[in-house]
């Protein structure tokens, strides 16, 4: 089995020519390593995730093809949010009985689907390892590899005092698709439907902007994984300071208003606590806070969320009128 | 329980300094990568492994400290097989339900043997991911990047007509000691016993020998970890030649002939195709074979066992006397 397996990854990525840009990709599967020769001038960014089913995803509404795209996508946000490149990554494989027959029609998709995502973003395949998974679920972990010019990775620990913070897009959705996909029988208009299942299901890593971000003076910078409140927590934790995010800032979509109200549940809530949306939220000083509004609304043809600032303090604060509300590591557990 | 897991993480590795030898770590556990600056004039390799509790190990003779190593211990047995320095290391755990208390003393003791174990080779840890498991067993992943001077890494694929092949040491050793941990009731000495079980938890890769050999000619090299005759076989694969293994001069140790005698199974025969021994397998052009056994010899206090040649066709063929068997892949499943 595990033979078979690595033949057909092989296959997959023979099929497509090595479009590593920056750095050189020397050997790869077929060794006891994959050996790359790393662009000059870069630092390497490390990330790693780990997918298992019926925790992260089911089969009953992942595509093998769809579920190999969002396990690079997740990786790729990641680097993005360090504003990295990605550039070469490695997959474990833990196989349960019911799909150990690699000649099933499951494999060949999954990895297109790992490849060919990969390859969107510049980065290819070059090792892992295959084993018998536990019990009965499906087990996917990818490593993946980036690169950045040296000293122009952004981090999580950059944000001062008075920085302006931003999001790149409607947060909560994601969740909201997964309540969708886990519930089936919700009353509700199809373009909404389709449009939150779709982000739940393909998500799209910011990584165009984070390039464009890159070069306008963003101070930190984190992706939107576990929603809003427990990352901007995160990045106040590492930057020793406090958000204050303005309660009708969040980036709340239609979608997401019309879904919560069916359901009965709160948007602003669902908006500031569900993960998975892959935005990316950063920090920037007041000063160059209009210049990179424009560069990112020239590039993307969006404006970013404007939807707090930074103070001295600890944690995350709801404002909402004259109130404020400690909302530090709501958080959202797959 | 992430958070308290990775809280655990970070505390052990602050506990040593970060001493990566060549090469430097910038940003590590609390942002959204690693960041490493790589050495110049290197190029990397990229390994990984998945553990599998049930299938790799047993929690009921794997101590969490000797789990820990051997994790560590199987990946740096690949990056010595390209004859590099483990640099850096991602870890991911998947937690089943009886062990989701991250206070449980089980966590600390798996996270210092990681730890302690890539300290011994050189490497730290930097990041990595926390999930729960899909079933009710421990899932471990450890990827490891290692540096090797461009130009120096061994291949699998090196190997030429007319060159000698060359083992480390004992082999069998690991797969006799996993057969007495699953029967338990064996009557055997006890230092026999204990030796060969040693050799299965907790095993030691070849890399100090692997730093030598990098400097005697040796033209393709590969670790046993499946066994001689599969792991020779992907050798003699990827540089499409044929191996012939001389069936008296396959390193069987006295301690594999005492349990092979009692268990009543063929001790060559399980030299030949047990795993896990992460001894090293390499060949040399006969002109340079002398020399490398003295600057072996002389550097590790222990000649390496000369157990065949090269020849054009393929497989891997144990001569015996007259015979010749085809024992090509004659392997070793986990």
């Amino acid at each position: 089995m595990e033979l078979n397996l690595i033949k057909l990854i092989k296959s997959n990525i023979e099929a497509l020519p090595a479009i590593v840009s920056g750095g050189s990709l020397i050997t790869s599967i077929g060794d006891d390593c994959a050996e790359f020769s790393p662009p000059a001038g870069f630092d390497l960014l490390f990330t790693t995730d780990t997918m298992i089913e019926g925790v992260h995803f089911r089969l009953s509404y992942h595509s093998p093809v769809s579920l190999g795209r969002k396990l690079v996508s997740v990786n790729v946000s990641d680097i993005a949010a360090m504003a990295g490149s990605p550039k070469i990554a490695l997959l474990n494989l833990e196989v349960p009985p019911r799909l150990s027959d690699s000649s099933m029609s499951f494999w060949p998709l999954l990895i297109r689907g790992i490849v060919e995502r990969l390859r969107e973003f510049g980065a290819i395949l070059v090792g892992g390892d295959t084993v018998k998974a536990g019990g009965n679920r499906l087990g996917l972990t990818l490593t993946l590899v980036g690169a950045v010019k040296k000293g122009q990775a952004v981090y999580r620990k950059g944000a001062k005092i008075g920085d302006q913070i931003y999001c790149s897009g409607f947060v909560g959705e994601s969740a909201l698709g997964l309540k969708i996909l886990e519930k089936r029988r919700i009353q509700l208009p199809l373009p909404v439907k389709r449009h939150l299942i779709n982000r739940h299901l393909n998500p799209e890593p910011r990584f165009r902007l984070s390039q464009i971000l890159a070069d306008c003076g963003v101070t930190a910078m984190i992706d939107v994984s576990d929603g809003i409140a427990t990352d901007l927590a995160h990045l106040c934790e590492e930057s020793g300071v406090r958000a204050n995010i303005i309660k009708n800032r969040i980036p709340v979509s239609r979608a997401v208003r019309i879904a919560s109200s069916v359901l009965g549940i709160d948007a602003v809530s669902v908006s500031l606590c569900g993960g998975e949306d892959y935005e990316l939220l950063w920090t920037i000083p007041q000063s160059r806070a209009q210049e990179m509004e424009k560069k990112v609304a020239r590039a993307m043809h969006q404006r970013p969320y404007r939807i707090g600032w930074i103070e001295n303090g600890k944690g995350v604060w709801l404002k909402d009128g004259e109130k404020s509300i400690d909302v530090t590591f709501k958080g959202y557990e797959h």
